[in-house]
């Protein structure tokens, strides 16, 4: 039967990282549980909704973890209740053992505390992945990859393979990502250092935002392992498992263009905040749009929304060419496209009215391309 | 028609200041909007929700505010949507000027915005106060007042008066506050350094709470004035008014005796922590309390919530003397008590394990005291 002492801190820490695989309102009433494994040296907890798994190993080497382990085991706890427990414990250790029937006794100070635990053997068994070849990539690069298309990825199950981003290796080497809802898209190219063997797969974006969560900055390089319906994502002491969508993701280079009939370079912040503003109007109406007005050298933003009111304004721009043009779209849409841009300035294609227009970061044109779909008004 | 210019950020913090009287669900559409009106030498923004009214002045002759006026006047606007509104404007001023029909145009840097008012005439019209001898009050005490005793108050409607905090005066200087949900019971008492006409009122708890909002701490001191339906709390640019709750308010002095059988006195916020725990297991269960044992020169927590599990822990103490004793209560109670507390030490005094008993600072037994209600179990 399990017993060990730990550092509250660092158990902690490990627990909530875990944590962020498990949904307290699952159909499957044991996936609210934490998997605690001891063996000889080592913990490892397991968290799981059945879509992502997570495993974080805690050594007995590792220092500041402070882990002491006398006898090894295994038990499932509610997490929620375990985590909130762990972090009421006055002192800086606490001792975890196991008695009869499942039942654990922590104590930490003067403090004893008995928690109903259930039987190892109720927990689902999760499924294996090979861990051959691995693709490494940065943990932050990938974060940032992330930040730029996840958020364009369709929130709604009408369409579930649009839920998620399309991630492709071709060649080795030229690494793609991208998400769209079809009203925008957004799409990240990129060469890898490291050759890979090539995959093309999509991620569920809900995924993807829990893999940044989990994945702190001080972990410098993740493994990423493919399967048919699942991938890895491995550091030192974690495991991200995600399940993989399962369809064809529709052919998004069609969309691309390199034509174009206007172009505007603005200033990232300052259009941000324009378009904010717009949008506090037009959201007053269902649908709203602002309307860009690209004439005699000058832009300008107008809302009209009948029952709140309007909005005109004479936007800055750093530079501006070709045809007048007048485009009607939702400002939300530039809104999240320009939060994802690092950017200091934008540049704005555009080819008529009725077609998509193109943005691209100021610094970096050819690898981060993003579309918004006009709306048609009159 | 109404025009001024003025500092953006100033005119923010009052429009936020005066929101706090403004609730969205209000069965009165017209007490969503705030109301602006503006005379030769200051603004006035009033907001109410039918039980709070606040009144906030800007003068031209504050520096910071930045305030020119030009024309003068009066108009209704929805106060989130006009505060969202001013708080995306892109320049550090901001031009007011009201055009036909109620609209008024804001403008900033290049920004133009028009928004729909509406007539100031359909705005209720607020009761009127006599604002003479005023009693003055330091912020400071008032709000620490209001934080050791408005938390006592009962949050249900069953017994209307008992969501009140009942203030009174005697004597021109003896100050007392109370407040019960007939579980608990918390007073303060105090001795005025400037005398005043005795008063004897039952204030809403939830309007104390929102008066310590609004006073921010750099307002040194209120006038209050009182009537026999309302209250005021006056400072230099802001009046918050507050209707007061009718019927008699329960003799709690009856409650209150020197009596006890047993004294323990604890660290607050080790006795709090130990709580914190005791709360965490005994929540698992419906009016699931904690058994204090006092025993042998010791003290002991207990909880036993068969579903979950059970705590026992061995609690440190200062001081102890006087019977042995068992009582079991609702840790809940003790915890938002110590909270209240802001001695570093609490001694607590019991008489039975069927009477309430009683809580009060290490450093001020006299002033302040705090009752709680024991749980009978078996």
């Amino acid at each position: 039967m399990i017993k060990f002492s730990i550092n509250k801190s660092f158990f902690l820490q490990a627990l909530n990282a875990t944590k962020r695989a498990i949904s307290t309102k699952n159909a499957i009433p044991v996936l609210s549980t934490i998997k605690i494994e001891v063996q000889n040296s080592n913990i490892t907890l397991t968290g799981s909704n059945g879509q992502i798994s997570i495993e974080n190993t805690i050594p007995t080497s590792n220092e500041n973890a402070g882990l002491l382990i006398t006898s090894t085991g295994a038990v499932l706890l509610e997490a929620n209740f375990f985590i909130n427990i762990v972090s009421s414990l006055p002192d800086v250790t606490l001792d975890f053992e196991e008695i009869e029937h499942h039942q654990i006794v922590l104590t930490s100070g003067k403090s004893e505390i008995t928690l109903k635990g259930k039987d190892v053997d109720l927990y689902p068994r999760l499924q294996e992945m090979a861990t051959e070849n691995p693709l490494v990539l940065e943990t932050k690069l990938l974060k940032s990859i992330i930040a730029e298309t996840a958020f364009a990825a369709s929130l709604q199950e009408s369409r579930p393979i649009l839920t998620g981003v399309h991630m492709v290796l071709s060649d080795h080497k030229d690494f793609k990502a991208v998400a769209t809802d079809s009203h925008r898209m957004s799409q990240r190219k990129l060469t890898l250092e490291n050759t890979s063997n090539d995959f093309n797969v999509v991620i569920p974006s809900k995924s993807l935002r829990e893999f940044a969560a989990v994945f702190t900055d001080d972990i410098e390089t993740v493994e990423v392992f493919f399967s048919d319906s699942q991938m890895l994502f491995r550091s030192d002491y974690i495991s991200f498992y995600t399940r993989l969508l399962e369809g064809n993701y529709p052919d998004t280079d069609r969309l691309l263009t390199n034509a174009f009939e206007t172009e505007v370079t603005f200033n990232t912040n300052a259009l941000r905040s324009a378009m904010e503003r717009a949008h506090l109007i037009s959201n007053a109406t269902q649908n709203g749009t602002v309307k860009l007005e690209i004439a005699n050298n000058s832009v300008s933003a107008h809302v009209n929304s009948p029952e709140v009111g309007k909005v005109n304004e004479e936007l800055d721009t750093i530079d501006q060419s070709g045809n007048d043009l007048t485009i009607s779209f939702n400002p939300t849409y530039l809104i999240e496209a320009l939060k994802a841009l690092k950017s200091e300035t934008v540049v704005i294609r555009f080819i008529s009215p009725v077609r998509p227009f193109t943005l691209m970061p100021g610094d970096d044109a050819e690898n981060f391309i993003q579309l918004i779909t006009p709306v048609r008004t009159n």
